[in-house]
């Protein structure tokens, strides 16, 4: 039996999947726009990838990002893949506003703001709608 | 003039570089094996990249990655795009490891120990030997 977390579970609601990868929404009040791309096969490191698994799993994270830009112009988005405490292959694809709690410091960092009303709420389109834009995007995939 | 900090300097110490991008190592106490991947042409996301240079960029990222991981054996590395600051396309890539003073959190968050003697003293190999592992997977380039 594995003890790897993203082996035994989802790690988030899923919106999209393929046999290689799956795409998650993180529920997280702070960030509410929070996607990530895990890679099905256990492997702890990007390097760890075939370059045509590495080309893949990078088209899937830029169009999650492209579908974020279009939907809700964010003031930036952020990448990174960390895996410190999960060592099994995951992107976070995080929009971010200048008026978010952390703003502009990573969401790994201090809250610096307070946030009224709820970062939900700001949002141009509902987190419903916002995963349909992410599902239409990745299916189907012509990679 | 512009204004941006990435398009007027270096970002770091540079170890290679070609017209589309530079990898420089950041100096950093706490994280010194910590280099940035920075794509010369000012775009503030990945995807506001070519697939083309999409697939350049995550070439010098992952070869940056397996040297650290060839010559340093960390625990964990962590690649990054952020920029909330500088909003200049740069990837972070970080070896890291489980005596350093923010494992298992981010490079961003808190600091969880004190790291005596100094973490570049507990590297492999010395920062000079690294630049130069880095640059040797760089150049030359057959992308």
């Amino acid at each position: 039996m594995t003890t790897c977390e993203l082996c035994r579970n989802a790690g988030g609601e899923v919106v999209a999947q393929t046999r290689q990868w799956r795409v998650v929404r993180v529920v997280d009040a702070a960030f509410p726009a929070f996607y990530r791309v895990i890679w099905n096969p256990h492997v702890a490191e990007f390097s760890d990838l075939s370059p045509t698994d590495r080309g893949e799993c990078m088209d899937v994270v830029t169009r999650v990002e492209r579908v974020l830009r279009e939907q809700l112009s964010p003031t930036k988005v952020n990448l990174a893949s960390l895996g410190n405490v999960v060592p099994h292959l995951h992107w976070h694809v995080i929009a971010r506003f200048d008026w978010d709690s952390h703003f502009p410091g990573p969401v790994w960092a201090g809250s610096r703001r307070a946030v009224n009303p709820a970062a939900v709420s700001r949002l141009a389109v509902s987190l419903d709608r916002l995963d349909l834009a992410v599902r239409d995007a990745l299916e189907p995939v012509p990679l």
